[in-house]
Order: structure tokens, then sequence, then C-alpha cells
């Protein structure tokens, strides 16, 4: 499969790399459609936001160029971009002269079920819970042992997707992907403050939901908060928007907010 | 420099690794004198705990004779096993027939100043607080940000540690050492159940003070507990022990109990 590290083909990475020794980097997972990348503005901001709080000096211009050639050169499948501090010296301290690494890695787009579109999923409940630590809230870095962890809690195939908490019993997301919740017509979303991934198509389509006149509110959401939801979703830059059909043991049929957003990531991802 | 991936001289790794894809490891930094190993049973112990935690289905035997070679080649210096799930398919569940990666890199023993054991060391103060994660806590795996975070928060060389806290403000550990109190002549240690390394050298250190009488005991422990203990001291596997001399504006003379932990330390390191 295509693999590139900066820019040139290569399928290994020096053992003294600092993603390796301390997970000490960023990932994008993008997903490739006719050659180019659906969402690629908003990957790149997050990208950029992330790598200034992390102090990751990278060239986002030669990403994107990147990006955008590894895209035409894959057409059809995900992009997933790995960019880590570089090598490093033995020790935690960032070094003086840190040059990041740039890391491309093609894959075929996972064969999901029509049905997690079309009917929606059930939520597996992960006993793994995701610690508080704000200063990594909402960024996606190299440190995923807590998902790695939740995933291994089942292997039941009807659960298409997990349901993770914080230490202190609150909502937050999916193993792999966001949580949405519908109430009364209202858009609730998890607060990504003290843990969670802030997830690209989280963002566009609240941008959208905002531009399309539906109230939106981010905050503090508990399971209560879920069962009692009225419609609840997942969605992700590589699926859009799954609805979820099942929690415990809550049924929800698939509302129509949801397949309001379901269209709209639909036109995102396909334009 | 010697490294080794799967008891092979390389100085690559394949990029479908999962220790760069998630931090999905663990590793162990052990010294190397005289071609042997100090504390080697201790750092095997840490090791397939740490690896029944994470469900890593580690050879344990074959790493320790791959150690043994490998330090036997080094002579002096620092060996550090990196230990990850191997490789992986795109998404966070452990692959079902998942084979573990062995890597050994060897660098030279930090050439830390004399007075750091002699005169003390003074603790710089991070802001970078640990999250609480029981599932994770006292393992050394692979996802470190944290310590990144904190390590580059100061740069004079004034301060040869930090201290850390979690993020409800206990104490825990040095960002590359464990932390020891003495009161009254008790041996206090931080609870590492929610987050913290558990370090070899603190086991080596607990182990034989309570060979040798020494009353120890592990619990929660305050910004205040460390400002009114009579003795602090910092230890790992590599330095052995370290007296703390100052911490903002306190001050402590290095104690009788620190000068025995350190002696203990360095007959453990020097044999």
């Amino acid at each position: 499969m295509l693999s590139w590290v900066d820019g040139q083909p290569a399928s290994q990475l020096p053992l003294s790399d600092r993603g390796l020794a301390y997970g000490d980097g960023l990932f994008e997972t993008l997903r490739v459609s006719g050659g180019r990348i659906p969402l690629l503005t908003l990957h790149l901001q997050r990208l950029a936001a992330a790598c200034q709080r992390l102090a990751i000096g990278l060239d986002l211009a030669q990403v994107e160029e990147e990006l955008r050639t590894f895209a035409a050169l894959l057409g059809q499948g995900v992009a997933k971009l790995i960019i880590t501090r570089g090598d490093g010296l033995r020790g935690y301290a960032p070094p003086a002269e840190s040059r990041p690494r740039r890391i491309l890695l093609a894959s075929a787009l996972p064969e999901w079920p029509d049905q997690h579109a079309e009917q929606g999923v059930r939520l597996f409940p992960c006993q793994t819970r995701l610690a508080e630590q704000p200063l990594l809230a909402g960024l996606k870095h190299l440190n995923r042992l807590e998902q790695v962890l939740a995933r291994a809690e089942w292997q039941d195939p009807v659960y298409a997707e997990g349901l993770l908490c914080d230490t202190s019993g609150r909502i937050i997301e999916g193993v792999f992907s966001n949580l949405l919740l519908v109430k009364d017509g209202v858009l609730l979303l998890p607060d990504l403050q003290r843990c969670g991934v802030a997830g690209v198509m989280r963002a566009a389509l609240l941008q959208v939901a905002g531009e399309q006149g539906i109230e939106s509110r981010i905050g503090d959401l508990s399971v209560d908060d879920l069962l009692q939801a009225d419609e609840v979703l997942l969605c992700n830059s590589l699926y859009g928007v799954w609805p979820v059909c099942g929690y415990l043991q809550r049924h929800w049929p698939v509302g129509p907010l949801t397949r309001k957003l379901q269209a709209i990531a639909h036109i995102l991802l396909e334009g």
C-alpha cells in the first residue's frame, strides 16, 4: 500500500522517532474520494491548532501540498497522516531544533454494512473511562491507549461503536466517532474541554447546522441525557453520520434531524 | 549506536507498528554496567505485569535472553527496551493475532553533574498535571505526552527535575523519577493507583527499606506534606537516588535516611 515519509515513498521509520518513544505527535484520518480530500481545510485547521498547542513547528503548506498529491495518487480510500516531533535525544525534553516528521499511509475505506447508516448502530457501554486532561483535550494526538483498551472490550459485531464516558461519568464520544444528541429539536454536543477528540465532521456539522438555523449547545451531558434524548447520532469524517438505534435497554427510531445531518454529511464527503 | 528489532540489528521500524499509531506498548529504561543489568528481575516483573494489564502476549524468556545478550555487547550505558503490540490493521481494535515487537536501543549514561547526588537538586514546579487514569496508572507505557509537556516547561539547568501533581493536586512523582518523602523517620511514598509510573528503583528501595526495618507508608500526599517533610528524595534506575535540596522557597539539607537510601541504591546499581 502507498506510504510516504517526508514526501518520499517509504515503509519504515527511524527507531529514534519521538512518535514511537512517547506518542509525541498527532494524526489525521482523511477520506479520499475521486482523488480529493473532503473537509481538507478543517483537517488542516485542526492540525495547525494542535501543532501550536504541542509546540510542533510544522510547515503546513508543505503538508497540504503533500496531502493533495498523495490523494490524487490514491484516488479512493483513506489517507492517514501522522505528524511526529521528529527524532529525539533520550529524554522527554523536546529537542530545541526538532524537525517534525510527516508520515502518510494509504488504506481502503472500511467496508461498513449499509445498515449502520440506514437503520443505525447499537452502542457498547465501555467500562474504560477517559481521563480528564485539559492540556490534551480535543487533540487527535498519538496517545491512544484509552481507545485501544475501550475497543478491546467487545468483539460482538452487533455493536458498531462504544460509548466512552469520562472518569466523572459524563458522556464524551464514541471510540472512533463523535456523539451528538437531539432533544426538543436542539443539537446537544458533549463539551470536549477535558477529554475527547474534536472531530472534523463534528465541527463541519456544527457549522452547517448553524447556517441552517438548527440550534446547538455544547455542554456537560450525562448518561441520563443520552437516555432521554429524542435522537442520538455518531459522526466522523470517514463514514459521515450513523444513527444510534440502541444503548442498553433504550431504543431509538431514526429521527428527522439525524437524517438531515446525515444528508449534509453525505454532501460534505461526496460533494 | 547499537539497536535491535526482534533480536536483529536494525535502525528502523515498519510504519504499521501500533507503537507509533497509538503508543500501544511499554518501555523499560535499564542501566547497563559491566555488561550486566542491575535490577533486571524487577524490570522483568514490572514488564510482565504491564503486558498482562494491556493484554500483550510477550515471550518474557526471549526478552530476558535478548536483554542479557544486548547488555553484554553494550558493556556500559543505557538500554531502552520498547515493547509494542506489533503491527496493526487500521483501527483501535487489537488484532486477534498480534505479534509483539521488541526494540532495543543503546545510549550512553547521561552525564549528570556529581552535585546532583552530593548536594541535591532543585525541583521545578510543573504546571502540567497528570490526568487520573487508574487503568494505565503505574505502567511505563508509551503514552507520554504529559511528560513531554511537563519537561518542556523549563530549560534552566538549575532545576534537574520537575514536580508533577495530579489534576486533584496530589504530589505524584518527578518527570523521570519517583519521589519519596521522609517525615519523623518514616518513608512516605505517593500512591500510584491513579497515575504515575511505578519505578523499579522505587520498588527496590521499598523492599530493602522493609528488610532494614525502615517504616514506609504509601498514600495520598499533598504539596503541604512535601513542604513539611524532613527529607525529600528522588530515585530512578539510572542515577539511583538524588536528594532534593529545594522546592519553591523551601530548602532541605541532605538528611540521614536519604544518604542511607542513596548508599543502598548505589549498591543495587553497582553491585
